[in-house]
């Protein structure tokens, strides 16, 4: 085992979860300059006679709560945020509660219920503050008028099974939801709000992260019925939220917040943390060591066990050759790959990816590959993720487990662990994209 | 469509199949001093009184031997190559012959038997040329004693289907074949043997090549009988291939020539072309036309459609953000994906790995992927491989072809075809691994 080279990924890696720690984020983005609140550059007048409110929604918003409040102080006048369980910290004058995640629930519901009363009242001259991280969409729902939270999870469940795309299921989802698709921004209108968002989707498309209640809506009725038609499962949703779509199709609803609505004069919306920024960070941290980085992709997606693969055709180039950069390198990415589960193990995609790569760099010297799901959760387990080198196989191997077999089962969790190659961090607070960092110390 | 750039990529592409020809990978390596045949720096004395044999098996092994024959001219006394139907080319003192590929036929056995008569009449001051390209494992199918060309079909069939990696189906070939593993070197003793060979997998891997004819043999009976067992198979083999085994495991047939047999002092193996060397003529090919080269792997593999993902990826963040390299970027890589067929379409891997990049990388400008079979050959098409761009996704649909639905019937052939954007070389006379070429112009 290179423990030397482990511990340094491991380092790399807690120096990028660090530079996506929630506060940490805030804290760079946001300042207060006399009766100015600073925003990644931008001004905004804090409220003279108005209020001051702060709302979110998300993994990491008590977080993020929490360091506005630092920096604001006394200048909220209040707030509400809802996390998922075992995400509440304690904070001032916004009021934290917690929600059901990955399922919503009632207590969501409700929730979403009293956001939806505190941003109404807002009026000209009150600033909202907006928290937005993942996890968001799941833990602010608020159905249409005329459906109800089972509607949303039956249609949600069929969307899920049918194949269709994370932009397909949107287009749906922000159809049948109050908040969604600009239209927390509509109900604050004409307040001011400025979003502050933790992004933990590859390449921070605005619209996807919690489904995009700040930001317009690109997709229309006619989209979400031609989704639920391609899947074939127009037929199958509940009666409601056909009818919904339909009273859309005939103009008798409104649409999402379209891109030229003037409601988005009002709206500001900046990204205070992401994938991107843990693999610059990752980066920044790599060259301190002394390693040659390079950053890939922040957009990483696909089959976890076939990016593995991938991550181990570049390992064998770099200990062979030493290319694409000369080692020590290290090779950073960030996304979030698939499992497409097979087997009946236990596992999450960013063990697989290492089991996977693990095969493919068996016996390499200087070589450890390490992938880590940011909020320190991978799959339906306690590890984060792991981290494999060139003894990975044969630790396996040597404790009784067939890696190949614990492969085919989907069941990384035990072979990491018996090598001792599982990454434990519990909860990190954050939630941005998985981080995958490639290390090679010799070669070429 | 980006026409400039993609007429470089298919420049650059055409300098890499340029660079490992078989006629120039000869004349890179071999030529003739005095009395001295020159190997890569390695000196070999032409036979005095003895004989120079030519021999070979293989896709490119005709037009190797027509190359060797224009640098050795009257030298050589006599040879016989096989190669598969369409791959002859005139020849002077070397007989060529066709056979079946990729499935054995009589035509094949019979050059075998005849190949090992040659050789195994060589004497100590004759020199053996061996020519050696990627199809000659199948090429170059003789049966050990007591078995038949269906005996080896039928396991072989087995294997493929068993889910056996492919050092394991080696493991099993090895030693069910006269000339494998070694066999070719062992019947050529005591005269001197030089190997040339045009690498057609990943890595080069000496012993995988055409199933490594003179080159040691790491595994052993029991191996071989391992496999079968490992994936069940052990009861469904013709009985002669496991009374083999079994003779083999008790001591009674010899094994396959292992790495401390003295008879290896009399061989020498030499790799004169590979999807390494058209890795690197493609990036010189790419600098000298401005653009900033990476080689990212040789070793490439994996789920045709995964890497394609990752080949989105790795573009997005290009046009993006400039990463990993500054626009104009190349990045190149080599090696040999997979399609594991769902549906009832026409492609080949190639073509499904551009496919499937081409939906990841729809709409972006200055971008664009090539994915190619050195051979001309990509799957059962007349296409070499494709060539999508930014707008090949609109060209589809504009065709009336849903790329979507394209890839997931493996119908990756039509889809290109109704983009414009097959590559179709026809045979192009060499087989080294597939060459990935992506290019991205403008960005960061």
């Amino acid at each position: 085992m290179d423990k030397g080279l482990r511990d340094e990924l491991w380092g790399i890696a807690r120096q990028a979860l660090a530079a996506v720690a929630p506060d940490e984020c805030i804290r760079r983005h946001v300042s207060l300059e006399g009766e100015k609140l600073l925003v990644n550059g931008s001004a905004f007048q804090l409220p003279r006679k108005g209020r001051l409110l702060v709302v979110g929604f998300g993994k990491a918003s008590a977080r993020m709560a929490a360091a506005l409040e630092g920096i604001l102080g006394g200048r909220v006048d209040c707030g509400l945020v809802v996390t998922a369980e075992g995400y509440k910290v304690p904070t001032d004058r916004v009021e934290v509660v917690e929600a059901g995640h990955p399922v919503p629930d009632s207590r969501g519901l409700a929730a979403a219920k009293r956001i939806v009363k505190l941003v109404s009242q807002a009026e000209e001259g009150d600033l909202v503050v907006v928290l937005i991280s993942g996890g968001g969409s799941a833990l602010l729902t608020l159905p249409a008028e005329g459906l109800s939270l089972q509607d949303l999870m039956h249609t949600n469940k069929l969307l899920l099974e049918s194949g269709a795309k994370i932009q397909e299921m949107n287009a749906v989802r922000k159809h049948l939801s109050c908040l969604k698709g600009g239209g927390l921004l509509r109900l604050a209108h004409p307040a001011q709000v400025v979003s502050l968002i933790l992004s933990d989707v590859p390449g921070d498309p605005l619209d996807s992260i919690a489904s995009g209640p700040t930001v317009p809506d690109p997709t229309t009725f006619r989209d979400a019925a031609r989704v639920l038609r391609r899947y074939g499962i127009w037929e199958e949703v509940p009666e409601g939220v056909r009818a919904r779509i339909e009273a859309g199709l005939r103009g008798e609803v409104p649409e999402t917040l379209k891109p030229h609505d003037p409601v988005f004069a009002r709206g500001h919306n900046v990204i205070v943390g992401s994938g991107r920024v843990a693999t610059e960070a990752a980066l920044e941290a790599g060259t301190r060591l002394g390693f040659r980085g390079l950053i890939l992709t922040t957009t990483l997606e696909g089959e976890a066990r076939e990016v593995g693969k991938f991550f181990s055709a570049l390992a064998r180039e770099l200990v062979r050759f030493g290319r694409p950069v000369a080692p020590p390198a290290l090779l950073v990415a960030a996304g979030e790959t698939t499992v497409t589960v097979r087997g009946k193990g236990k596992g999450g995609r960013n063990q697989e990816l290492v089991l996977s790569a693990a095969l493919g760099i068996e016996g390499l010297p200087g070589v450890a590959l390490l992938s880590l799901g940011t909020d320190g959760r991978d799959g339906p387990t306690d590890a984060a993720g792991g981290l494999v080198d060139g003894g990975t196989v044969a630790r396996m191997r040597a404790a009784g487990v067939e890696p190949e077999a614990a492969l085919a089962e989907n069941d990384s969790y035990h072979a990491l662990r018996a090598a001792g190659d599982l990454l434990i961090t519990g909860p990190t607070g954050t939630n941005v994209a998985d981080l995958v960092l490639l290390g090679v110390k010799e070669g070429g």
